[in-house]
Formats: structure tokens, C-alpha cells, sequence
């Protein structure tokens, strides 16, 4: 079940991860619990695709020379080995910060220009045991390669090796850049169940807090309203990464390429669309919340009203009949008899009570006026 | 009637069309309760206008090179043939992806220029059973030819029909990019009437909400807020449309046309303003209905503490005299003076009633010169 | 009296003015009770100045050709005449989208260029009958005529017929640029009387509100602040067609109207300075209508406190001594000394009388320590 | 002392100004009370500095030729003299409508460029008698002299003077570009004293309204916020004004000058930063006020529900044995033994001592247990 | 531990430092408890690295003339002798207006580009006894040279002389501005752990709102909400300040350097990120909080409902049956058999209890379904 706690940790993940304050740049600052690479490869053209799982640099450049006319897909998963991470970066002529930036595993979606490659990051965000994780994928796309790191071993990757297994589409003769396309498309299209799954949320939550307003919904809307504005922003750079490679004249995308990046450029602005009716939808669920406990404040105040405006009084009644005026001086036995003579008419019981009933009815015709006893 | 219920089914319908992440682009998802097509053709030129039904690609085909100097409007309705979609956009050399932008039913108003053609994204909105449905036209423009797609069967573009038949105005003799005018003009125009209901039901529960502030008002206040940020959206991104149309240099629209476009888009203009407008109003409502509910806390405390006020302390009187202090001394029968005098002297009784009256009387003038006794 | 049910009667006038959607565009959409058009003209130069009041376009062409060195004024004032508003448009060479703005009479201010005119749209504010009325000044500049509509008879523009009819300053002899100049001076000066009393009645209402805030001063100052934002719309539009006119190189204004131009332009930048710093004082005042509320609540609840908390103890300690403990056994009339022994004490009721005394006595105090018996 | 009704003050003779809407423009509007002018000259050169009171436009001619490559400012105080205003603007050769733009007196700090001198408008604020006072600073600037404006005799400017009488730095040998500078900067430097006692009156108020919120700070609060306000656009408009000067190519400035005016745009980016932080001051001493006021609410319904659920049971015990029930039957005197049998036990008054005890501890403990017994 | 009058007085520590209004630019208004300068120097190249400490301009100068091919960082702690920066600032030819933005300490983040060297402005952030400290890093960047100046004596730079005395990276072999990327680098790097500590604090401090609302924690929120503002406005400078050495053509730093700079920008974005994020989390918390508040005044006022309903009827009822109507007439002793013969029946007291316990338990009923009577 998603709760506080489990957010919570999240957060204290992200603010650990960086170097201490002053310590050399590119150094690559590995967590002691970092998962051991798994590499494997696809080495695809427009008839074939061999899939491989390698283990060493030496393995990817063999491959890689041997076949240097099919593209090639390096896929590497887990940061757990500091050499393998630095001879993978100097085989392929990857500066040492970007690296880091793959480490790190905080980089806003962006994408550099290189003289020999791109580097793009890309922000993945998946629901794992009913909490939103956002994980990183970084691809260093070059003209005849294409190469990724995830932290993680399982991913949301697998429709694309689907595709490249069967030679589905365009995948396996579109070059590098399709497959770049590809792999962020992917991504970007893995929001939509994530904040599928936030409307539903949000459809049961203005249920409930219409019917019965409590703490529990109320953090669970907030939390909804900090995870879309976490959608927000990894969407929005997302947006904003699409729209630089489209706008520039990278090498590595053709116009082809370039005409399906748009589309996956359009579905961030759906994205986008949808989070901000979303972030609607939590700040009218604040409203419906604030308004259902005032609401039912002042049901009890109502309450106690009616109970205390009626019943006051004719205790007040009532216990003026029971005060204890004597009939007669005690010292000379005369009668006192201006003393509550309704004591001792032989009507005096029956008609305090009709007086009592009166008043009763009297009010409940006010409260009747003024609409406190119907349900609002 | 307008219901919280149907907005959210409309809602559920709007995020369930995606195709599942990872599948090929272009692909055509298509809902399996997906409407069959119907085809409507209008052949036109300046003296004349020929309206028919056909059915398949090749028919289309057929009467566009019957007649290559006339001006055709083909008008679908109902994506229920994948088959035949296909066929159609090979026949008109469109783009898989556009394809899929128009059965996804999900876009952004846009225009997208191609060699051969401009396709052209409209967000149409109508009323149908009180709940506002947001559909989508999506236009084709050629040189010669309009092709439109609409998933439902009814529309909005029922007048420029009626124009086209009686070859009113300009409309038959100003080429394919004046009826792409057209039919953006009245879907614009049909924003209109939608905010005139809004601004009635505003009115209205404005009128509701200072008389009696009920939760049923505030939903439906919430729910033409979300109304409105949603035309908001939608008539934002069509003025941004006709503004790239109007600064673009593209061949469709010819001088003449570019005035009417310019027309329409001041259209999307007003409709800002009115929009924005009735957000303020909303915002005020919500003002309103806050003070209302907290003016009626107020008046049923205020009824509470007068009435608890007045006759807490009476009670109080009334139960002195009711406590049984002893007149003799139950040993030796000798009399206890001091034990509550008052209830042997002959005006105890009326002593008491008086200085009740009094007590009442200061505190209705207290309350008075509060201002409690008056409504506010 | 300004009230809601005046301001919703305008909204609606407003709501009602489009033509139905799809019809054809440059349609003249008349108003059934639309007012028939008075045409007065100015025909003035440097030394001279006639005034007459035409009727027909023939009249109007006649004049204008008589005098062409001259420069003329024509005053259209009502629009229920739709062939006489065609003609004209015909006779001035003016297009038929720009007489539907004309008619339409909700355009943003702008200023529309045409080879041989100016389309420029003011909005005037005025105060009838104690509400604001916003009404449109449509001016076509020529060469050597300025041609305005408004949909009234009566206006503000009095103050620039006299200065022509006396000759005053440079608006006889500075052309038509500057006649146009001067009646958009005008509309936006006229602002200011406005702004005044707006700005008076928040002081008032500031008054109000703090000494019994009620729901008629909240309803006063959201109709101020939604008459504000209108304010705000109108002259941020006029302001941004001012630096439009500014910037542009159109031959109808010279240099030197030009200095005048942005000596208006100045002034539309003082109104937005003041219609933002009234906007903060309506925020301002919501602040206190709602601290005023909650503070009368507290003051309500204070009192229920203190008098309940006072008397409650002692409602019960009077209860206590009415108890009617036997004081000897019914049975055997055996005395039964614990019950109620205090009863029997001669000092009985002196010491309860005491005891209660020190109650309230020690309530009052720790109530006056609370700071609950000052005002505040 | 600072209270609102100076402040109203200030706003309604800020709105009373202006001309009458439609008056020729140019036209100066003096106000009947207007002061006399005083002006003020120093010639000044590198070793040297003169100091003449002067009376008229002819005065300042004969010494501003007789000294044409010294440096002069004419420093005017008092616009109580029309025909001298208007000699002197002709004098100058300024244009009319910036000697309407002086002596109007409320125009946002902004510098316009003439063929032979410079317009610049400050914004001045002081506090007189506690209240802020925002005064206008109107600048000439020609090759060799400064002609200043202001409405009132005293002036922020006397540092200056100062400086130009000993000598001090630059400011004899720099030309009238610097002097200007000087000005503008003697100006801006003001400001940060008015800042220093804003913050100091938040600081006070802060611990005001924690201690005891009162309506009286509130009110303050929000009067500082509206001063802040104000302070915030003039200053903006400022750094706008300095950033034109910094950008434009204007001879009056040297490059030494903009070195120093740099200086002063740094100044009102600190002002802004100030100010803002000072903005968000005010929104957390709301939050503070708007949580005390519930505290204290909080505070007295605890007291009231504290006291009343404790006697009100304790109430009802003692009224149950305040009931006459009758031990025998009234007409056969046989014993109704039913009939509370409690009163006649011999610890039945004791029992019910310990039962009311009993309840009361009972209560304490739930209270406590609920934390309302400890201050919050 | 982190107070309130702390960072009160940090306040005016900054409100103090500027020099009186309208004294000469340039001028070093020194505090009077400044500390004395300390004077560390590293020259370094290559291979080697040497440090010193020096007392006298002079002596830095022989020192920079002696080796003019090695890099020099000279590293100034404490501002408290005038002479001594007056003789430096010439000696570097250095302006004195940047001097003045030395000592003054109050500059926003930026960069100033200078014939011979660069200045730049970085704010330090650093927690001192639990309380933000903000600090200034002055850097004046030569060819050959950097001079930085700092106001206290320890810094967070220990981490760049670490690596300068070790060689470590490329820090001695790329120039003076690797050096100064370096010493910016570790500025930013040093807001992580503050974010970090902010982090836990409103971690902590959503439990205890959720908990115990209490105007501690709130005032906590208020005042981290604040710094986070302070945070927000320096990192946004910096983030300005690195982009515009990017995009400038500035020789200081080299294109290796620039790549290194880039990274920096990018720590500067997610810094702005994880500001946004929080200041998310203090609007929610301060939701939490006020909900918690109304929650609590829920809960007393059910309470106080609840017991008044159950016993406010019943104390009624009792109160009947403690009048005293009299059962025979005083006068001829006839019985009055109406006035209250339920006193007379056998089973009355039964009754009356077994009357109160129905009632009561019908209220139980009504109050568990209104759901009163569970914990919400």
C-alpha cells in the first residue's frame, strides 16, 4: 500500500546520493549496495538480431569491431564495479562527468552534444510495490551504437527488445537514432497508466471525503498533489529535451526519426495537460475537504443548539417549581400566600406542562424556519 | 442533468484510449465499440454543389479525379475500419502518425504542415445531455480537397453545410483553405452558447449560495471551475494554432482568408476574456459560500449563547431556593435563622420573579447593544 | 444604487451579442431594439469649424468631396439601420468583418492596419445610474477623416467637440491623426473619475468592515474587485494598442501626435499602477471581513464561556442542598446522621452562600488573567 | 504615530490631481495650494562652487551664459507659479508635456531621451511624521546642467549639496551626467532606511502577534504589506529606468558615469530582494495572526467543554435525588418502597459524594489523557 | 538550537551594513568590529605547490612578479584594515565601487567582466550553531592570479587547498580558472547537506503536526519556509551568474573548463529542484496543520455535544419530578389528584430511571450513526 513512510524513504535516497562538498569532479561516487553490471547487447540490421549477455569491456569492442556496419544496443544494468564503469567510459570516449551524471542518478532529462555522441537522460517512472519510483535512464547514442545504464536490473524497456527480437516496424532499419526514439518513446509512454492510476485514485478519494472527510484522505491527496508536481517536473524537462533535439541539427536523428520524436513530443504536452487537470482535481478536493469538516462542525454545533435552546429553558422551569417557598410562617403559622400559589391550584402540574409543550413547539417552528432541522 | 458522476465517466473514457507503452508508433488503436464510418462527400464549385454518400477509398478516389478543378469536402464520421482508414490515408499520402492523432482522439488543437498538405487539429465542444463532451475535429486541407474526421456521427458543422448548399457568401468560390476556415469559425463560434449556460448556471448559483450555501452548490461551483480550465486549455491552444496559422507563409490560405482567420482568432480572444472572467467569478463564489457557511456557525452560536446565556443564571436562582436548608435544628427544634430567610418572608417568591425580570432585561440590552439580536 | 442585480443584467447584454455559430462571418447581427443612427460631422481647419448633422452616406460622400482639403469628423452615433451601416462601409472602402467588430460591440482595444485607413477600438467606461457601463469606440482614421461609431446616443467626447468648436490648443490644426488621438486621450482619461470613486468607496467599505462586518460590504467588495479586473483587462489591452501605434511606422500619426500618443500611453501605465494597488486593497479588505467574522465568533464564544463556566459549578452546588437525603430512617425513625448533616448547621446556607462567592470570585480572576474579560 | 487615516489622506490627494478627462493635454493643473517656487543654482567647475538663490526665468539665463563651460544646477522647489513654469520650459526648450508630467506629480520613474537633454523621473520616498510620503524627483539633463523639480521645500537631496560644496570626489569634475547620477542615487539610497524601520516594525509585530494577536497589528501588518507594495514598483520601475540608461547609447553619461549608475542598479536589485523577503515576512505573520486567533478559540471552547462536561452529569446526579417521589402512598399511607429506596440508606448522601468524586476523576483522566489540560 | 530571535538578528546584521544615504560611491564603510585581514597565499603549477602566509601588499606583489608563469591564489579572511584594500584594490587595479561590493557583503551572485580580470560573487551558505549563516565569496579571477576575498576567518573552501597541496585532478595543471570553477564548485556543492538537514527537519516535523499541532512546529515550518525562500533567490542568482559565463566569450576559462562549469550549472538546477520540492512540502504541512487544528476543535466540540445532549434532557426530566405541587389543597386538605400523581405510584422512580436510559440510549444510537462516536 502506498504511504507516508515509503515516500518518505524515497526521499532520503535522493538527498544522499552526492559526493561531499568540494570533492573532485567526475569522480564517481558508487553506493556501497550498487548492483554488479549485467551487459547485454542486441547486434541488429534489417534481416537479423543477435542478442547477447557480455561481461567485460574487451567483449563490447570485439563486438562492436566486428560487426561495425549493424547497430548495435549495449544495455547495461547496475552500477556495482568502478573499473568496468571507467574502461566502458574510455572505450566509447565518454567524458568522466557524464558518467558521474549516469551514477548519480539525479540528472534533470537533458541532452548533450558531443563530438562523437549524444548523451540523453531520460527520467523513468515506474510503480513498484504501489509507490512511484523515478529511476534514470541514460543513453549515449552513438552513429552506429547505442548505449544505456540503468541502476536497476528490471525495467520498462522489454517492449522494445519485443520489437527488435520480431523486426516489428521500422526498429531494425532506422538507424540508432530510431532506437533512441524508441527507448524514450517508451518512457514517456509509461506515464500514462502511472497517472491513470492517480485519476482512479483520485475519482475514490472525492468519494470519500464527500461521505466522510477524514485525516487519511486528506494525506493521501496531498501526497497525490507532491507526486504530480514531481510528474510536473520530469515531464516538463522532458518536453523541453524533445524539443531541443527537434529544434537542432543533431546528425544522429533523420527527418524520419525526427517526424516520430514530434509525436513523443506531443504526448509530453498530453502529459502535461492531464497533471495540471490533475493538480485541479486535488485543489477542489482541498476545497470539498475543508468545507466537508466545517460542514460537519457545524452539524454538531446544530445539534447541541437545538438540544440546549429547547431544554434549557424548561429546566429553568421546572426548577422553579421546585423551589422550597414556604406556604405558612414558620413562626406564627400565617399563611404566606403570594408564596407560588400555582403549587397548590389544583391545574398548576397539567398546565406547566402545556406551557412546557408550548414552548417546545414554538422552537421547533424556528428551527424549522430557519432550516436548521433539515440535513444541508 | 449535469452530474459529478458523468463528468467522471468522461474522464475514465479520456485516459483509457492510449495504446499500451512500448508499442510501435503509428499503430491504430482502435476502441472495439468504435463507430463503422460513414462518408460524406460535397463536390463543389462556383455554380454548383453535389452532396453525396460513398463508401469505400476507391469511390473517394474515383470522384476527386472526376472532377480535379472543383473543390471537395470529405467528411468522415466513425473510426470503426481500420482497414479502410488505412487505405484512405495511403490514397491522401498521409502519415501513419497523424492517422493515430486523429483516432486517438486526444490532441491538442495544432497545425502540422507537409509537403502535400496541413493537418489541422480542432477541439470541438458541445452540450449533449448537460455534460459537456470534448471531441475532436481533425482537417486534412489540400489544394483541392478537405478531409475531415470526426469519431462521432452528429456535429456542430451542420451550418456550413446549409452555407455550402446555398452557395452563400463566399464560401463556394474561395477555394479548399476558405472552407478549413469555415469549419474552424463555426467550431470556434460554437464555444459561444456553451459559456452563455455557464454564465446562466453562475448566475444562478450565486443566487443559491447567499440564500442557503449547500455542499450541491459548491460541487457544481468546483465543477464549472474545472469546466472553464479545460475550455481554457482548449481555446488557448486553438489561438495559438491560428496564430501560426496567420504568420506562417503556408500556400492553403489565401489573403482573403487570412482576414477571416484573423477574425476568428479575435473570437478566441473574447472567449479568453469571458473565460477568465467567469474563473473570477467562480473564485468569488467560493469567497461566498465560505463566508455564508461561516455566517451560519455564527448565527446558531449566537442563538446557543443567548439562549444559554439568559438562563443558565436563572436556573442557577431557582435552584438556591430549592436546596432544603433546614428552619429547626432537627434535635432540638430550635430554629436555624440564618438557613434561607427569604423562603419565609411573604415576598419571597415575587422578590425572586422580579429580580429574574431583571436580570433578563439587562442581558436582552446587552445583547442588543452587541448587535446580536439583529440579523447580519 | 450599484447592486448585483444591475451588474448581471449587463453580463447577460454582453452574452447575447454573437451572431449564431456558423453563420456566414461578416454578418451584420442587429439587436432588435437597436437605436436608429444620428450622423453629426465637424468639418474643421486652421481658422474655421462647422458642425452639421447629416443623414444619409449620399450626404456624407457630398461633403467630403467638397471639401477635401479639409479635414472631417463623422460621428455615428446608434446602429439601427443595417443598410445605412453597408453603405457606408462601401462608400469608405471599409470591410465587412471590421462593421461586424463595429456592431458586435465586444472588441478588445486594437488598432488594425488598411491601405488606406485605421481600424482602432477603444473601450469607454462610464458610470450610469451608478454602474459601470463599457462601451465600445470604433474609429476608422483616413487621411483626412476620422470616422467613430458608438452604440449610444450619449457620450464622453463632449470635452474634444468643444475644444473644436473653440479651437483650442493644436486640434485644429495637427490633422486627423491628432482628432484621433484626442478622443482616445479622452476615453482614457475618463478612466480616472472612475478609479476615484472606486477608490472612495474602499475606504468606506474599509470602514465598515472593520467596525460590523457584514455580508452586504463582502458582496460590495467582490463586485468592486470583479469590476476591477475588467478595469485591468480594458486598459491593459489599450495600453498594449497605444505601443503598438507607437512602434509601427503608419503614416496617419505624425511625430509630434506621436509625443502625445505615449503622454496617453504614460497614463494608461498610472491606471494599471492604480487598478493593481486597489486590487491589493480588495485583498486586503477580504482579510479583514474574514478576521472580523472570526472575531466576532470568538467574541460570542467568549461570553457562552464565561457565564456558563461560572454558574454551571454553581447550578450544581445548589443542586447538591436540594437532595432530599432523609435525615432520620422512615422505618423506624431512627436519625441517620451522615446524610446531609450540613443541612442542619446554622451557618449552613451562609457557608454555601460563602463557598459559591469564592468560586466566582476565582473564575473572574482567572478569566481576567486569560486577558478574556478585556476587549479585543 | 503611522495609522490608516494618514494614509487615506495620502491615496485621496493622490487621486485628486489630474486634469479634468478631455482637457487639452499639455495643460498645467495647478492645485490651489501650491508653493511658491524657490530656486536654488550652483555653478560649479573643478576648483570652484558658487551657491545663488535666484528669482526668475531671466536670472537663470544671464548665469547660465555667462558661465556656458562651467556646470550648473537649477535646483527648483514649488510649483506655485504657472507663467514662471512655462518660461522656464520654453527657456530649456521642454516640451510642455513633461512639464505636465512634473508638476502632476504621480508618474512611474522613466527617462526620455530629447535631441538636447534628457527627461528622468525619481521616485522619492521619506517618512515625515511617521508616514510615508512618495514625492517626485524631476531631472533635466543637458551638456552642462541639471534642472531638478519637486513639489516641496525639503528635500533627501542635502548630501549632495554637501558634496558640491567641499568638493568631495568626484562630483565637481565629472560633467552633469554624474551630478544626475549623484541625484538619482542619493535617491535610491533612501530607501534602504525606510526599509531598516519596516523591518524592524515587522520584527516588533511579529512578537506582538504571537504574544496576543490583535485586529490593531493585524491591521499594521497588512498597512506594511500595501507600503511594500508600493516600494516594490516604484523601486522596479527604478532598476527599469537605470537598465535603460545602462543600455542606451546616450552622450549625457560617460563611461565612468555608467560605471557608478551600474553601481546604483545593483543597489535596486537588493532593494527588490528586500522587499520580497520582507513580502513574504508579512504572509507568514498572517499565518501566524490567522493561528493564534484559532488558538485562542481552540483555548476557550476546551474551557467550556472542560467545565460543562464535568458538572453537567454531576447536575443531573444531584436532580435525581432532588425528586420528590413519595414513600407512601398518600392515601392508604402504605410504604412504596420502590420509590428511591436510595434516601433513606444511611450512606446513601456519603455514596453519592464518592460516585460524583468518582466521575470527576474519571474526566480528569480522559482530559488529560486527551492532552487538553496542557497548554498548547 | 535553532531560533527565532537568531535569525532575527542575523536580520539586522544585513539591514546595517550600508553606508548613509547620499555619501560618495566607492567608499569602504567599514564595520567597526571587522576583523583583521589574513593574507594565505598558494603558488602553485604543475608540479608543485607552495604556501604562505603574508602580511603586506608588497610583499603579494614581489611574490607575483617572482613567478610569473605559475598560478597564484591569494586568499584574503577579514576586512578590518581600510589602508590595507585601498593598497590592494590598486595594486590589482581593481575599482573601487567592486571593493565596496567586497566589504559590503550584500551582493546577489554575478559576474562583472573587467579589461584585465573578471569579478565574481558567490554567496556562501553554511550552518553555524544550527542557524544559516549567509556569506559572501568575492573572486577576482587574472590570467594568472586569484583573489578571494571572505569576511570570517574559517570557510568551506579547506576542500580546494586539500586538493591544490595533493595535486589531486586536474586543479594545478589548468589555470587559474579551473581554480575558480573550483572554488564556485564547492560553494554549491556545500547547499546540499543544508537542504539535506531542512529535509529531516520537516520530515520531523510532519510527524509532530500530524501528532500534536503545535505553534512550535509551525513556527519551524514558517521559518524554514523562509530560509528556503533565501535559499532560492542565491541559487537562482548563481545559477544566472554560471550561465552567463557560459554563454560569454570570457578567455578566463577554457573550453575544458567550461564543460566542468556546465556540471556546476547543472547541481544548480537540482538545488532549485529540491528548493521547489521542499517549499511544496511546507504548503503541505502548513495544510496538516491547519486541518489538525480544526480537527482538535472537532473533537472538543463532540465532545461537549455529546455529554450536553445525553444529560441535558435528563437533568429536565428530574427537575420535573423535583417540583412540588402541592397534592392536597393547603386550605380545606381535598386532594389535587392531577398534580403529579406519578410521585404516588408505586413503580414512578423505576419508571422515570428506565424513561432516562431508553433516552439515552437512543442518543447513543443517533450519535454512533452520525459516527460521532468514533475516533476520526
Amino acid at each position: 500500500m502506498r504511504n507516508r513512510s515509503s515516500s518518505r524513504k524515497s526521499k532520503k535516497a535522493r538527498r544522499k546520493r552526492h559526493s561531499p562538498p568540494g570533492s573532485s569532479p567526475g569522480l564517481i561516487h558508487l553506493e556501497p549496495d550498487a548492483l554488479k553490471p549485467i551487459i547485454n547487447t542486441f547486434v541488429y540490421a534489417a534481416g537479423e538480431c543477435q542478442e547477447n549477455q557480455l561481461r567485460t569491456t574487451e567483449e563490447i569492442s570485439k563486438q562492436l569491431q566486428a560487426a561495425p556496419d549493424k547497430f548495435h544496443w549495449i544495455d547495461v544494468h547496475g552500477f556495482g564495479d568502478q573499473l568496468f564503469l571507467e574502461q566502458l567510459a574510455d572505450s566509447f570516449g565518454i567524458h568522466r562527468l557524464q558518467i558521474e551524471d549516469v551514477v548519480n542518478g539525479y540528472q534533470r532529462p537533458k541532452v548533450e552534444e558531443q563530438k562523437n555522441y549524444l548523451f540523453i537522460v531520460s527520467r523513468v517512472l515506474e510503480e513498484k510495490e504501489a509507490r512511484l519510483v523515478n529511476g534514470q535512464l541514460s543513453i549515449f547514442l552513438g552513429p552506429n551504437f547505442v548505449l544505456t545504464f540503468q541502476e536497476m536490473y528490471e525495467d520498462v524497456l522489454e517492449p522494445v527488445r519485443v520489437r527488435l527480437r520480431h523486426g516489428k516496424g521500422l526498429i531494425r532499419t532506422s538507424g540508432s537514432g530510431y532506437l533512441a526514439y524508441a527507448l524514450m518513446d517508451t518512457v514517456i509512454d509509461n506515464y500514462f497508466p502511472i497517472l491513470e492510476r492517480m485519476g482512479e485514485q483520485l475519482d475514490q478519494l472525492e468519494e470519500e471525503l464527500i461521505e466522510s472527510p477524514s485525516r487519511e484522505s486528506l494525506d493521501q491527496v496531498l501526497s497525490i498533489k507532491r507526486e504530480l508536481i514531481a510528474v510536473r517536473r520530469a515531464i516538463w524537462s522532458e518536453r523541453d529535451k524533445l524539443n531541443e533535439i527537434l529544434r537542432s541539427t543533431l546528425d544522429f536523428f533523420t527527418d524520419q526519426s525526427r517526424v516520430y520524436i514530434r509525436d513523443t513530443y506531443d504526448h509530453t504536452i498530453q502529459i502535461l495537460d492531464i497533471v495540471d487537470s490533475y493538480k485541479e482535481v486535488t485543489a477542489s478536493l482541498m476545497d470539498v475537504y475543508h468545507s466537508s469538516v466545517s460542514n460537519k462542525l457545524n452539524q454538531v454545533m446544530k445539534v447541541l443548539t437545538i438540544i440546549s435552546t429547547i431544554f434549557i429553558p424548561l429546566t429553568f422551569i421546572v426548577g422553579v417549581y421546585g423551589m422550597n417557598f414556604a406556604r405558612e410562617n414558620p413562626v406564627d403559622g400565617s399563611p404566606l400566600l403570594l408564596n407560588m400559589p400555582e403549587l397548590y391550584s389544583p391545574y398548576g402540574y397539567i398546565g406547566v406542562l402545556v406551557v412546557m409543550l408550548v414552548i417546545v413547539i414554538l422552537q421547533v417552528i424556528f428551527f424549522f424556519k430557519k432550516g436548521w432541522l433539515t440535513r444541508s
